[in-house]
């Protein structure tokens, strides 16, 4: 009667039988760290005397948070990495050129089901749209995984969310997710295991259930979930020789609680200032826009670009009004160049930059201004996010990303 | 009798003839700044008590610097320029995703020969490839541009370069530049018109004469100048509907100093670090470089990305190095784009990023740690300037930097 969450930490901890609550130690398949919090992992690290990290295999390091280095500091967090990485032996190591951490993770196939994945970043909980369970922990708690491979957690709850109707036209994952988000709360789900589930999720390719579990830690998700089907295994045996093992939720178990949501009617929803939870309706939002940012782990795929270009065609972006796009890895990059993606953006007055996370974080790459406001296809609208705290950011899915920046203000794709 | 620069400036002047060492007071043609040093000029404009600026058509403002705005003062600046682009009407404005200002000026059409052309930066002297008397000012001497549209000037006196010789393969205009501001020193030209004549600069293409007369600037140059030709009269009818007017130096002039170089020999010249005039010819480098940057104003042309994907393509950049490339403007990456280069450089590894100024400046965009070597397109490589003093930065052509980038150190082309 386990969930899938206690089903993989069993395994991971080596028990027959784990249950929402219990402390357990499990083990780490993946760990990951990127340029702006590996820094203190390593120090840290250092700090406890380990000498040398558990598995070098298992240990990923994508470069995304401050690529290329925009400032001395980053260029001296780079150097401490690339130290790090040469004398531990770490093979999987990705440079500026590479992409957005939770992009690379599944795309290099580092991801697979039953993994149990960490990484210090919040938004881990993305790679258990692969039927991982994954999740975000801090710097100092990385340089323990580092040096022992293994971490303690406390078995979670989980919170299946139970997803029925069709979507409707230029209705998107995004748009379900900003709606569980506004519903429950950004503390509609803290510690739990937020799994996704019903026929509108088995409709959802894998590039949608990433955007679902990439927002989990929205309202406080410790992971989220997707159970593995044909769609997840042809993705992961594209990219991954790893063994892996599917893991599914019996659904009499006593620590779960289902949330049945029916989309069949919702229309495109947008997170507005200053919270993820603060989502209304398109309907209700009308706004002009000085940025808007196509991109970040959230919706920086392939197929965001996708459907965003579709819109951007044969248009421009409105005079006054800025487009940043930022493909999330170089792969993404490469297949929209080849399909012709990019030279629509270019056209359309866009300005197509390297992947990185860019202005999600508040970083570099299209910072905004006081009384500035940016529609983003990222996953945090917080004061001060993408820049200054006198700013705004309202957060949307990559079709109304592109039909706002052709108006100029906050309105839905036709 | 008068050299080109005596001619330009006597009719800006409305004088019939001046001689260098004259103090004259010309009527400006273009006036333009950036996002960088944009905003002390409006600050100087308001604090001078000037209200409307002298002819909002003849001020051009790009922003190239720090775009897409790399923190939250980059985009006050940006929105500080933007107003005051608004306020005066100014139409020439271009916003985040044009391109570097020394490429949109000839690029756009708002550069003629013929012309007296000021910029609040440095490298203005490009222009001068044109045949226009172009020169870097600075930001409170461009508040009284914008508001009087005239400035003084000490009429130059000339150095003007006989170039002979025809050029070997896989060496450069930047290779030429590097060679003569190697051979005069980095004060050797102090406030002279630095013209480039000879069978060498007629064979040249218009991009190419952009280059030598960007770096006149490097040994001290008022301006860069190339006589016009029909290459220049084609490049211009292309691109401008102004009138223009074509001054060439009488070889008599007083104020002439001729000094002949033979480029037949010439091997590809490196810029070792820490000043542009420590030039010694490529056979003599051997460094591993840390990165490579393709672009700015000096190297960031079509021409120069055509010669750095001729040597990539099929090729990777060295593991252990890292290539960024940073198209001039708008229109280079988009003709990049559309024959196949971009997809070069991605497909080898480099990472492509958004018209800008890059690392050039050390703004952003692909700094350098302590103890990083950089090999630069661009124009400067002092102390600290691609970010950490204690980093090194060489310069060379587009040519030298592809065939580097495959090998991980400084490397002629074959």
């Amino acid at each position: 009667m386990p969930t899938m969450s206690e089903k993989i930490l069993a395994k991971a901890s080596g028990k027959d039988k784990v249950e929402a609550g219990d402390i357990i130690i499990a083990n780490i398949d993946i760990a990951m760290t990127h340029d702006l919090t590996g820094p203190l992992s390593v120090q840290s690290f250092e700090k406890i005397g380990a000498e040398k990290v558990w598995d070098a295999s298992k240990i990923v390091i994508p470069f995304d948070h401050q690529v290329p280095a925009d400032s001395i500091d980053s260029a001296n967090n780079h150097i401490l990495m690339r130290e790090f990485v040469k004398k531990q032996g770490i093979e999987h190591f990705y440079d500026v050129n590479a992409g957005v951490c939770h992009q690379i993770l599944p795309e290099k196939g580092h991801v697979v089901p039953g993994d149990v994945i960490v990484g210090a970043d919040s938004h881990t909980c993305t790679h258990g749209a692969l039927g991982a369970f994954a999740t975000g922990i801090g710097s100092t708690d990385m340089a323990m995984v580092f040096a022992e491979g293994n971490l303690w957690f406390k078995v979670p709850e989980t919170n299946r969310f139970n997803i029925t109707g069709e979507l409707k036209d230029n209705v998107y994952a995004k748009d379900v997710i900003l709606h569980i988000i506004g519903k429950m709360g950004a503390d509609g789900s803290t510690y739990k295991a937020c799994e996704f589930a019903g026929e509108t999720i088995s409709d959802m390719t894998v590039s949608d259930r990433m955007v679902l579990c990439n927002m989990a830690i929205e309202m406080g998700g410790k992971t989220g979930l997707v159970e593995p089907d044909e769609k997840t295994i042809a993705y992961v045996e594209k990219r991954s020789n790893k063994p892996y093992e599917v893991f599914k939720t019996d659904l009499d178990s006593s620590s779960l609680n289902i949330i049945d949501i029916d989309v069949g009617d919702l229309e495109p929803q947008i997170a507005c200032p200053h919270n993820v939870d603060n989502v209304r309706p398109i309907s209700e939002v009308d706004t002009e826009i000085d940025q808007v940012f196509l991109g970040s782990c959230t919706n920086g795929r392939l197929s965001d670009l996708r459907d965003a270009a579709k819109i951007l065609k044969g248009n421009k972006v409105a005079k006054g009004t800025r487009m940043l796009v930022i493909p999330a890895s170089k792969e993404v990059y490469s297949k929209a160049l080849d399909e012709g993606l990019l030279k629509i953006f270019v056209d359309a007055g866009a300005l197509v930059s390297a992947p990185c996370c860019g202005p999600c974080l508040g970083g570099h790459t299209g910072i905004i201004g006081p009384g500035e406001i940016s529609l983003s296809t990222s996953n945090r609208n917080f004061k001060g996010r993408q820049g200054s705290p006198d700013g705004k950011v309202y957060l949307s899915s990559a079709a109304v990303a592109a039909a706002s920046a052709i108006e100029g203000r906050i309105v839905a794709p036709e």
